[in-house]
């Protein structure tokens, strides 16, 4: 018998989870579109060399899982050698299809396009707890934006997404490549020693404090200065990089200022130049949001004002926000939560006999375009194993339309939580039911 | 420059489209939740061995994007051959990962099971008009009910989700595969003898009713007997089966009375005796829905109680119906429908300086959160480009916040299509926006 388990690393959801997800994204869609943003759809996988060479992180790419080529030209493929083999490959993120799209399509676009991306990605990881192979990602971007008043549209909208979920404690840290690029001309790096630095600074929230600075002198050397002391100890100011790079420091100021004076359902806005998120594309800003039940951050951002180049006669600005969507459906799991919807629009309708089925469902369609969920037995069951089913389904409401009822036009309606029932006109069951059900 | 297009046989999806294409799915959602079907989520990949020998079709099986093996066990797996390159492949329909998920959570399930499952399938088919190597697949399913009772749910629930887009004028075609497995039987048939039968059967639509008698006397030979003949001119009728399966021909017939008594939005409910909806694993009911402007199906379904079987101990009965989405699509493109949602709830927010952004910002944020989708232009750009802009998007309301409107606390909302203007108070905005705009 073959087995059954999905792929090493992938998950299948069903019952109340894939229920949250589906309603989570339809809330995180919704939040998007009614900031002005608009969706788009791309494939799944791309031609590989798409991917390849992206400047996504080196370290993505790796993680590409690639689709083979078929037919005769597989065969030749593997004559050729394994690097031949492949032709397509999933997509590791949504910013490089997007950033191919813009390219493919600038005729068609309106600029700056504000566009969200919503959808799965794939990465080769090896399968361990809480890394997946296939996960969703929750994007919004500005195309063709200069300035910092896209970051603030794409914060704020990622921000109010995550409260309209109804999350909150969720603390927002930003800082600028341009910052730790001035640092590190300030401390005299060259480019690998600069890489070196970068990578260590990212790995600040994982190494205690002290074993940190140590790492962080042994790599600087002669060349440790105060300021490293300062970010890695958390006691600075922005005032500290004035002299390093005064217009980014303004342009960093105004971008907190103009953040806080939105007043976001944030408990923090933190300005923090240790924060690197990646090696990769990102030319401008950065930031991220964490939340203080967790030390991994759910979801990040910032500008990236070249990766469009790479597909496009001339560069195009973009800076984009990402909600890590596993993660913050992980923390309402982790609340059991179980849906957003409401329970009292739901009811079920058991069908006393088979003759009585079609007379059940007129009715039952009938309250459904009045915007109640409809649940009827879709089986010939005993009475008993129907309202079983009802019970484990956990529904609160159900409908009772037997031979009786549907003669005497008065259906019964039962309240499984108090055990109470009460009669109700099939002449006006819509209006009566939304008078019931609470 | 890296090319720019999608992959061969995929697209991208932009602008009006894209979102034309959420809602329908957005729409088609709801319908199926209010029907009392619940989501489930399963990975894009599968184990190549759950999608060989499914079942799903032969055919199926050859269009399979197969995934390579990643690293030391892809250089093992040249080295042994084509056949062990790959380990995952891209699921080709939704059915054979439901059967699959079905068997692997049989404890946490509640049967019968109403589930739906939307979400894209690929199949490695020649690039070529109108086939797609990616497209939407939107089912529903009943698992564990054995009767027709199942068939009508499944059948009322896509025909109403249909219906709720706006779309008119489909009719249900139906017939069951034990029918015409007791037409072969009547005609004598073998089994390879049935299975070409079936096949020049499926091509009804595709040839002149001429030809068609003509290949058929070719095939059957002295086998021909007036039944097909009366098959083939659409001159027969139930009753005419009777005598082949007096059960099958009583439930049929039971289904179609209760499918008309429910008066569902179908300009037509059919008993065809030609259809065969392919030679996979359906093994009871079969049913499609066409429209009267195109000559294929927009969606098909049926019963098929052995494939779970291949996964699980125990066969569980079920059924299903999917809505061919990229179909339903294109009739909407040829519609020229570009939305289903309400553009009076939209507006336009320019930003007359960059000092009064937040200000403007938070403004929309409260009318947002009254239900209003507003886009602010997201750069520091002249009004002229920002006008420009929202006349591009098509916005009807513009709503003025310059420092004199912001100061007085009034407001001006302009109506780009009938050039007029009016000026409303801040301290009631949304409320008069609900008034004014329509």
């Amino acid at each position: 018998m073959v087995a059954t388990n999905p792929p090493s690393g992938c998950r299948d959801f069903i019952n109340d989870e894939a229920r949250l997800r589906a309603e989570l994204i339809q809330k995180i869609s919704d939040t998007y579109i009614s900031y002005g943003f608009r969706p788009i759809e791309t494939p799944a996988f791309e031609n590989l060399d798409v991917l390849l060479g992206s400047g996504g992180g080196d370290e993505n790419e790796k993680l590409i899982f690639k689709v083979m080529k078929r037919g005769e030209k597989l065969k030749e493929a593997i004559a050729k050698g394994e690097s031949e083999i492949a032709d397509f490959g999933l997509r590791f993120d949504l910013t490089v299809p997007l950033s191919r799209v813009t390219a493919n399509y600038r005729g068609e676009i309106q600029f700056p396009w504000k566009v969200f991306h919503i959808g799965p990605v794939w990465r080769a990881e090896r399968a361990q707890k809480g890394r997946f192979r296939e996960f969703i990602q929750c994007d919004v971007d500005i195309v063709g934006a200069k300035t910092w008043a896209a970051e603030v549209e794409v914060i704020q909208t990622v921000v109010q997404a995550i409260a309209a979920l109804g999350q909150k404690g969720f603390e927002l840290r930003i800082n600028d490549r341009r910052l730790l690029k001035s640092v590190g001309d300030h401390l005299g790096l060259g480019e690998s020693e600069f890489t070196a630095f970068a990578i260590l600074l990212d790995k600040k929230d994982k190494i205690e404090p002290a074993d940190l600075l140590a790492e962080m002198k042994v790599l600087l050397g002669s060349k440790m200065k105060p300021l490293v002391e300062d970010i890695l100890n958390e006691k600075f100011s922005l005032q500290q990089f004035e002299s390093l790079d005064a217009v980014v420091t303004s342009e960093m100021r105004k971008l907190i200022q103009t953040l806080k004076d939105l007043e976001l359902p944030l408990s923090d806005i933190v300005f923090d130049p240790s924060l690197v998120r990646g090696l990769g594309y990102y030319t401008g800003p950065v930031f991220e949001l964490r939340h203080a039940s967790a030390g991994y951050s759910f979801g990040g951002g910032g500008r990236y004002d070249k990766l469009i180049g790479r597909f496009s006669k001339e560069p195009i600005p973009a800076c984009g926000f990402s909600i890590g969507f596993e993660r913050l459906f992980l923390l309402f799991k982790e609340q059991k939560n179980q849906s957003l919807s409401q329970q009292e629009k739901r009811l079920f309708v058991p069908v006393f006999s088979e003759d009585l089925r079609s007379s059940v469902l007129k009715i039952a369609n009938e309250v459904r375009g009045q915007g109640f969920e409809v649940d009827v037995y879709p089986d010939d069951a005993k009475i008993r194993n129907q309202l079983r089913f009802a019970s484990e389904r956990k529904y609160r409401w159900v409908l009772i339309l037997g031979e009786d009822e549907l003669q005497s036009k008065q259906a019964k309606l039962k309240d499984m939580e108090a055990g109470s029932e009460k009669a109700i006109s099939l002449d006006r069951l819509a209006g009566a039911l939304s008078e019931n059900l609470s």
